[in-house]
């Protein structure tokens, strides 16, 4: 193709008339002013508090900001909301990618927002900040809900590490429910340790899969099954549905040779269709039945301590370790270290203690 | 009952010749005289590179010390043997109480140590500093074994806490393995995490079984069975053998669910008897026959420089934190701040920001 104008072509335009602005100057002009118009603390909680969805985007942008001013700002804004929020159900739901997850939580939260609930969706997605929002990124998956004025939909926060992501969705949390949020939805998908983060802030962690041939079972993450309080069989519609049928037998089995879990809860096995919403509302009732089951036995309310004070400690953990690592002293002598460790040349136990009388001698 | 003398009483014994010493005091004050003379941690290693049991021991108990003195004659002891340990297999057994552990290590390290291996038994057992050694206490359980010269048994380290219990037998492998035992097996109860801490310091993780009335497989702690890379079946004679084999089907559709392993060995089922012996060869075949595949693949030595850099990063992080709390400004602030934690009134976050600083202000 060339490249050098053609007069006589008829891709030639002729100059001309401009044709009209098609956006209004004056109002961007205005949004602008309003954006650089950063709101108090207090106006954020008390906006938040009023279920003011634009003062609740805002406080999870600061919590989400590595600036360390909003760092402080929504740090006020969090405790400010915190005696707010806490009245929810969290849920979790993992399952690959073809699993139908972003078809499924609009099927499921806009069956929850008919119910008259307050639906919040986050997601945690360390992989997020490489591949610019694999999941939720696309909010065009959702059509009903990000519609619907009874939800709320947030793509993961991106971060280089997964405990810098999960801290940012377990504070969004919070900012959510003092909004009103009263069904909170978690969504991950199996990067990392990602569904382990998630199952640390959640009440509920459900695992969506889909009938496929042969053994269902392969090919599900350590540790993801154990963590379920229900799996739910996506697709079951069509000639799916026997498939479907098969699957949730062999996972009840699977489950069944599992010790009791802590909650005394025994995991369901359900299937449902996002599409002809088959199974929608029996899922609802499974959690429903959680809900009540671990409230009366106490464990809802003791679980979630029980979190909080895990994410106290992690946090503690992680900025030893942090600070530890980022220390120039350690940096230029940990990987030496290393080699000789693996090399046989010093034991473990005394390269740890060489690196650590470097680090407390400071 | 009465506590006063009565001389007309036939329990009454009348003044006489002392009866001899039953043991020789000119023997024990030599005993004594030798044990004070502690050897230098040259000597300690050439014994031990000579295969000399009391130097070994004598090591074992070094490591074992709290006294900061010790642990570093320990280190330079330890570091010396090094580059002689690593030439060996460590094989972990883990099973609850009643399972025949004992008996079946007695079983088992015999049959090796006719095939002319040397055998070393370590334990992991961090309750034992509280029931003052619940397993390996007793040696009387391993009649066979103890007096087995290619064999050494060594009851589990005593300590406060997991971490430490771990790090003194994770050293004494190397010490063992300086001294020539080319087999360690590291027996080890479901105490806590302790089954995490022996799979971090081993090659081949055995779980010991015994067939019981119906369901096999419920009661296995969480996550056990995904670390076993064979699964035994203890106690297969008389009557149980049909139990046993029964047992055996079970264990092997459960493994099926499972997803492939890292070593991308397949774990097997096997069932034995520590009585009639019926079985225990086939357990040997198969730990060689891992050895064999996974040194080919490459896994075997990955996997244990993987281990010693994961023993190096955890030694690191566990004095940081051991480090942390124990400063008394944490101390004093720690536990308001988990209760006003658990109870929503600061945010996790909050409240670990709030102690780092007092700690990093320092």
């Amino acid at each position: 193709m060339s490249s050098s104008k053609n007069p006589s072509s008829s891709l030639h335009e002729k100059a001309g008339i401009s044709p009209p602005e098609i956006t209004n100057v004056a109002a961007i002009n205005q949004i602008k002013k309003n954006r650089r118009q950063q709101p108090s603390s207090a106006e954020l909680i008390d906006g938040i508090l009023n279920g003011n969805i634009t003062s609740l985007s805002r406080a999870i942008t600061l919590v989400e900001s590595t600036n360390p001013e909003h760092t402080a700002k929504a740090n006020e804004v969090i405790n400010g909301c915190l005696p707010h929020a806490n009245k929810s159900i969290r849920i979790g739901i993992t399952g690959v990618p073809g699993v139908g997850k972003s078809t499924f939580i609009e099927a499921f939260g806009s069956f929850l927002t008919q119910l008259g609930k307050k639906v919040a969706v986050l997601a945690v997605d360390p992989s997020s900040s490489l591949s610019h929002g694999s999941i939720l990124g696309d909010k065009t998956r959702m059509e009903e809900l990000v519609k619907d004025e009874n939800a709320f939909i947030r793509p993961s926060a991106s971060g280089d590490t997964l405990g810098g992501v999960a801290r940012k969705t377990r504070e969004s949390i919070i900012l959510c429910e003092a909004a009103g949020f009263d069904t909170i939805i978690i969504e991950t998908v199996g990067v990392g340790q990602s569904e382990t983060a998630v199952h640390s802030m959640v009440d509920f962690f459900l695992l969506l899969k889909i009938s496929g041939a042969g053994d269902e079972l392969q090919g599900i993450k350590r540790g993801i099954m154990e963590m379920a309080d229900a799996i739910v069989i996506n697709k079951a519609d069509g000639d799916n549905i026997k498939k479907a049928n098969q699957a949730k037998l062999e996972f009840n089995r699977a489950l069944h040779l599992f010790p009791p879990k802590k909650s005394n809860w025994q995991p369901k096995v359900t299937t449902c269709s996002a599409i002809t919403k088959d199974g929608i509302s029996e899922i609802w009732d499974t959690i429903s039945q959680y809900f009540v089951q671990t409230n009366e036995s106490g464990f809802f309310p003791e679980k979630r301590k029980e979190q909080n004070q895990f994410w106290m400690m992690e946090t503690i953990n992680e900025q030893l370790k942090l600070n530890f690592y980022n220390q120039p002293e350690i940096i230029s002598q940990l990987e030496q270290n290393k080699k000789a460790v693996q090399n046989d040349e010093i034991s473990p136990f005394t390269a740890a203690q060489s690196l650590l009388s470097v680090y407390f001698k400071k």
